[in-house]
């Protein structure tokens, strides 16, 4: 239903000077009279991307804050500002959860205290400030929407859309496996995302939220190309591996790498002189970036191994979509 | 819960000079390099501010919008954008509402369409971009956030903390009873709220969403100082007055206009020569203004009739909060 939705909206929406890209990207660009600034929000939900019964809300409170703060890495942008709106379980949670060993009642007030406990540190990390909100109970479970502000680095905004046939396809970290714990805790690529598009001249970008084949797919579309992904090349996180090799597994370690989402690393595309020199460089203290395949001319996403070309199917995942 | 979670929030919120306002006021002000833009936020979701079964999901879209416009009119802001998070009930909703005469069944789809129409023509109207937004379903009632980006007007914002002692208080409109319809239907006071900070020095203001009486005495309080209402000036809605005369009715018409709220209307503080003045000219076509009262150096809020003053309830409505 997202897809079918957002194609609606693409067609409805009507073009406005003030927000002159569309629901293209990771961010929407908005002009007011003094400068540019890039706006994204996501909401997130229980028993969708977290189960407040089985987690420390403030872990929760860290995804709220970080999957926005990872929409502004995607275009290599400083965040500087939040809005945050909860809407809270009016009678609370029995939080089985990693926050006491024992189960433990907590309520609305306690609640929300403990998801602006797993905010508060993140936000002072990149400097971004709360600077309001919203406050709700009702008797259904808890939702989180975020909304980060921020501004256009040195290089401007690193966009979707200007991946070129021949560019490089580069990932940092690993992928897969998110689900294991990374999707709660991840630390979002800001500073990594600003220092790469300071520092090398970027064709495009994006975080890698729904898995990476479907958010290369997305990159290549929006880029007016195709995509080749080198399997063997695809890092793939201990957490995947560890999927593949639990009893009753249905997928490969691969599998998982190529379509869990919530990795939120960045993916980008660079000329391949570029890139050579950003594998050599590997500038990011501590983060592997890797070489996984290349845009090409015909539209698809290609998947290559063993030096055969085929069809790679843009699997991923859809928030709460069926 | 509302409101011991605020107060926790201002003492626990560090100062950020991106944010210098902290959490006091109808929008957030928040300073990029480029300049300064107000930000606000609300959440609105089923039965706490709404019924999706009982009504058309265009109403909804509408007052998703609206409340953030009314947000800008308070501090007499021009909305410039707005972004949208939808969170829809993945199994649709059984419609009984003023949509259809009959009841229908609404998918997750076209529930999030009939929204978007009832948000773009007041968009159009107040020339407010749809920047960008997140779509999720799930098992639960929908709920709507919307985030809403804007500019100071020429006068600078128009904040909470600038009543003096003996302004007058001055509302738009009539007040109560928004439970008939009103609270979904509004046309937020942008227009008048702009006409008027720019060709009257107004001292504070805000819009009155959580009921007359309480948001006086926040205005009050926030400025430092104390107000009387005259009771016998209230101007009361024909919705305050039908409610009051319904059968096994609780309250008094007055009563309706002093503690509904979702009126949306502006309550204003001016010097009282300059709120004379505004009186006499009664500026804002068609839109009747209101002295309702003063600002008094005591604190607390007091109500006036016949020449009596003692005490007023700060009663109002509180989201959703026992």
């Amino acid at each position: 239903m997202e897809q079918a939705f957002l194609d609606w909206l693409s067609r409805r929406l009507p073009d406005s000077p003030s927000a002159p890209w569309g629901i293209a990207d990771d961010t929407a660009l908005v002009r007011l009279s003094g400068g540019e600034l890039l706006v994204t929000t996501d909401l997130i939900s229980d028993e969708v991307d977290f189960r407040l019964t089985e987690v420390d809300p403030r872990r929760v409170g860290h995804k709220a804050l970080a999957v926005n703060l990872s929409d502004m890495a995607a275009m290599a942008a400083t965040p500087v500002a939040a809005v945050i709106s909860l809407l809270l379980p009016r009678d609370g949670v029995e939080c089985h959860g990693d926050a006491t060993r024992t189960p433990k009642r907590l309520d609305a007030l306690e609640i929300a205290q403990l998801l602006y406990e797993g905010i508060f540190p993140l936000a002072e990390e990149y400097h971004v400030a709360i600077a309001g909100g919203d406050v709700n109970c009702w008797s259904y479970p808890l939702a989180i929407n975020v909304t980060v502000l921020g501004e256009p680095g040195r290089g401007g905004p690193l966009r979707r859309n200007g991946a070129k046939p021949g560019d490089w396809i580069l990932v940092t970290g690993e992928l897969g496996g998110s689900i294991l714990g990374h999707h709660l805790d991840f630390e979002p690529r800001v500073n990594q995302a600003k220092l790469l598009h300071d520092n090398y001249p970027l064709h495009a970008g994006m975080d890698i939220s729904d898995g990476l084949a479907l958010d290369v797919w997305r990159l290549a579309q929006a880029s007016g190309c195709g995509a080749v992904v080198n399997l063997e090349s695809v890092p793939i996180s201990t957490a995947a591996r560890k999927l593949a090799s639990m009893v009753h597994a249905k997928q490969s370690a691969l599998e998982h790498a190529l379509g869990d989402g919530e990795d939120f690393e960045l993916l980008l595309a660079a000329a391949p002189s570029v890139a050579q020199q950003i594998l050599r460089d590997q500038p990011l203290s501590g983060l592997q970036l890797t070489h996984i395949g290349c845009f090409v001319e015909e539209g698809g996403l290609w998947s290559e191994a063993a030096g055969k070309r085929q069809p790679l199917p843009p699997t991923g995942y859809l928030h709460g979509v069926p």
